[in-house]
């Protein structure tokens, strides 16, 4: 019912021949493509992480749960914009199942049911001249949300060692996979495991 | 049915003479308390805040809602421990129901009865094998949580700007509101408005 | 004696649009060419400076003494990779003249003798097995070096504001109208003064 | 020819149960005293190093050379105010010696007379109406200034990786060495190698 949907909308262009110039400013040393490669190994061999500042990647995540959402917007060193529950009605917004529910024929229809009530329920507040900010009070963690997030190489390496690990919970480990899938492209070096 | 909990756990004692005299350590000056309540309201008159992050606070807030945390964490310059739905039971959490609702005796009933319902079916669903971390999907955003926070004293100020105002939602306000009160009784000329 | 040198090394292409669109995405507003301007117009007067943490811009910065550099790396929000005078001789290192002594000819006969002398000893102490590092200890502190430095908008707003004011020291003033010149170019709605 | 004198300021008070005590509360575990400091070694271990931002340090660190300084305030996490080379005398300012330089006693007379020459320089300057912030630009890097920092426990563990190292420089390692010394004191789990 709906799984995490990740778009790359920006990326530093040749991020890993920039990271790996801007590196050798350091040391005035010569750059060239060889060397560039074996420069990124080395920085991530040595811990010299902050030389990955000097790239960014920006995404538009959509259909997670205000669950997700809460862990996701925690990552210290990213930046987060939120689609707003005060400002946007929630009316037709989706809504996740997890798996364990979906396995399960009495639970599910349960649990569809009572989700199904929270958002009639929330259109009724709203009739009733309840804000939508307030209205929202009575609508289930698993209402989807979408944000767009931005963050330095350093800050997305974080974030995947965090969250693409057997710890993290379901849900946002989708979104980390995804998210490594698509910088994997475009630097290979930095984000390969 | 329930108000922001907010209790100081610790600050910086003495908090304005120290930043004074840390600030006084730029220009070699010298100090005494009459001059340093002077060079506070110089510092904070000159947008010197960077003086700021040398004392710091920290506060357990608890009966706020999701909603309310949700708003919380995005505070770039705070930092957060919340309790987590993954790991603590939330059969015996409180809920808190806003005033719009609460003034409307047709749609209380029916707030009251959807949220306790959500918590019988997230019972039920712990019972039916759901681990705790996908059974909270079906808990209101109105659940209340608790989490300790700290900051320094220039994170603090950007919080009440933008939290202790008339746009912000009337929970976070609130809480604000009473970080200010014990923030005014350390350090009224930093925090007073 | 030297200017600063200023190079624009990478830009968010489209800066202000994109911008302007993840923004929109918190509202669930359409957007247009129109309205991207009318909306980042909104966001700066209303102080929704986050946003601005979407687009990022990378300098090289060089022939800037090591005054200039000390300032410039205390840019909280900036990000930073120096030249290295552990590692790089420093023996044809070039150095800025301030105006105030390139007036009088008789305090610059003795600057640039005195400097020239700083630099002949740091050879002297290389050559009698001083590592670098050290040796360095007896260069002055207008000699020259160069940085690469990378910062979202919001921080280089941040950086503009305190840096080209007339309060700053005249050489990190110039880094910073050289580095607006070329900001501005990308994003006027944002740059511009 | 003096050494770097590191003096603890500010410390949270009984900052390793305040740590164990606050991260107890996302598990709303009990806790004692037994249970904290095998709590503390938990979270180190497992790499919960969030919890270590609510506790914090403050020294003062003076009899540094400016080359400490700038590679000092490069430590993204940690806060500092430095005294001021453009508002603060340097005349009767002291400098650093480093070993390589005192043991050879040729190199010592050349070095300690070039950074007379310099103080006696800027003398000079000033005398000839040439402002402090520009006077400064002939003053050796060897030159000693002062500065409080500030951090939490996270920013301070990252310091004494990074620079309490063999790769470090020996100055700044001297300064990391006497902060750990202090640390160690407050809070042994946390500091101790």
């Amino acid at each position: 019912m709906g799984a995490p949907n990740v778009v790359l909308e920006d990326i530093t262009e040749n991020a890993e021949a920039k990271v790996a110039r801007y590196a050798a400013i350091c040391y005035n040393s010569k750059t060239d493509e060889e060397s560039n490669e074996r420069r990124i190994k080395n920085l991530l061999r040595m811990g010299h992480l902050a030389t990955l500042r000097f790239a960014s990647a920006t995404f538009t995540v959509s259909n997670i749960t205000r669950v997700c959402s809460h862990q996701f917007v925690r990552s210290k060193h990213l930046d987060f914009l939120q689609q707003s529950q005060r400002y946007v009605s929630q009316s037709d917004v989706a809504f996740t199942t997890p798996i364990g529910v979906l396995k399960n024929q009495e639970l599910l229809r349960d649990y569809s049911k009572h989700v199904a009530d929270g958002f009639v329920l929330y259109d009724k507040l709203i009739g009733g001249g309840v804000k939508k900010e307030d209205a929202r009070f009575v609508l289930p963690e698993c209402t989807n949300t979408k944000l767009v997030v931005t963050g330095n190489f350093q800050a997305w390496r974080d974030f995947l060692r965090l969250r693409d690990d057997v710890a993290a919970q379901w849900e946002i480990r989708e979104v980390a996979q995804k998210i490594r899938k698509e910088l994997v492209k475009h630097a290979p070096n930095i984000f390969g495991e």
